[in-house]
């Protein structure tokens, strides 16, 4: 994740703390409410931060969202640590594990809950700075995914080796992506499996 | 599509589009902003339709939005004629035919735009109503992708009859609704392609 809009890294432990207390209060709203609904003003009584402890850290709200997406996409990768290194167990089926371990998450958690990174996507169109960096942070996610596909192709995981595996990778997180987005529409933890049933499908070689 | 939320069908031509205008002008304005960013107010000027006009026919915001949904749901309708009748032309790869209608739409159209009922979803959980009218609009337009897999399925029209046509619906628009939001992130059509074939894919029979 790029840091390059965080005009300083706090380099004591009190100064990391109130800079994460107004990321995590941004996103919380942000998640909420939206992006065009959440103030600055917003974030100073959620985080219980002062006007002057924010400024030192973001410029402003422009700033304000490009953490808090890099905030989201940490979320999500924590959430999925089968998109970390590999477990070092040999051969195996990564991607079904993987696509099992997002549906036990909602399913335990009393979701189906929206994702945290693809709920803000149709917000981040009003600045093009948001957009990339969103983007970016969908390419991170992207390329972790691609990470394991490659794997599942080397070790007999399951995955087909004659495709390509950034672009499997496309269509198994747009299938993750809609799959939550008319879960929670429909509150139904089914349409979930069902879409990633599919992806994980998708990668499987073909048979001629 | 129901309409027990609208208290009268204007029985004139000049009813009707006084309220086509309406919805057309609330549409606009929630799709572009959000259904939180989008007040009555907004709605009358934008539309030039007086105050009473929009009461005859609304009861307010909450049933315009209602409104909206349908009105979306129409449209996207429209844009897939080959999710009506059968063309009665005999076997044939309907399904692919399809998914390539979309790609097409956006790509000359100038997209990837956004799904005018997609965009509304993360915004529907304010109101358990628009919830649920959104949910039913989505569960049409699964009605209609089953239709064209059963067909495929009769036909010859190389989509596995041995699997439930309403649950491959649900994956197959997973797909789509998921790699429009992809493709309109990363602004690049060629993710929208990447997941419509992984939905004609994930139709096909498979071999054993």
């Amino acid at each position: 994740m790029t840091t390059e809009h965080a005009p300083t890294v706090p380099p004591t432990v009190r100064g990391r703390r109130t800079r994460e207390a107004i990321v995590d209060a941004a996103a919380g709203l942000m998640e909420a409410r939206g992006i065009g609904a959440t103030g600055v003003g917003d974030v100073l009584r959620v985080s219980g931060t002062g006007k002057s402890q924010l400024y030192h850290y973001f410029r402003g709200k422009r700033d304000l969202v490009l953490a808090v997406i890099d905030r989201q996409l940490e979320k999500v990768l924590a959430a999925q640590p089968a998109l970390g290194e590999p477990s070092g167990e040999g051969p195996g089926d990564e991607v079904r594990a993987w696509a099992a371990s997002i549906y036990e998450l909602h399913r335990d958690g009393g979701g189906p809950f929206a994702c945290p990174l693809g709920v803000l996507s149709g917000q981040v169109d009003d600045d093009p700075a948001w957009r990339e960096h969103q983007a970016a942070a969908f390419a991170q996610w992207e390329r972790r995914i691609a990470a394991l596909l490659v794997r599942g192709q080397r070790d007999g995981g399951g995955v087909d080796p004659s495709r390509d595996a950034g672009e499997m990778a496309v269509a198994v997180l747009a299938a993750v992506q809609g799959g939550l987005m008319l879960a929670r529409v429909h509150r139904d933890l089914h349409v979930l499996a069902l879409a990633l049933d599919a992806a994980v499908d998708h990668v499987r070689p073909r048979s001629v």
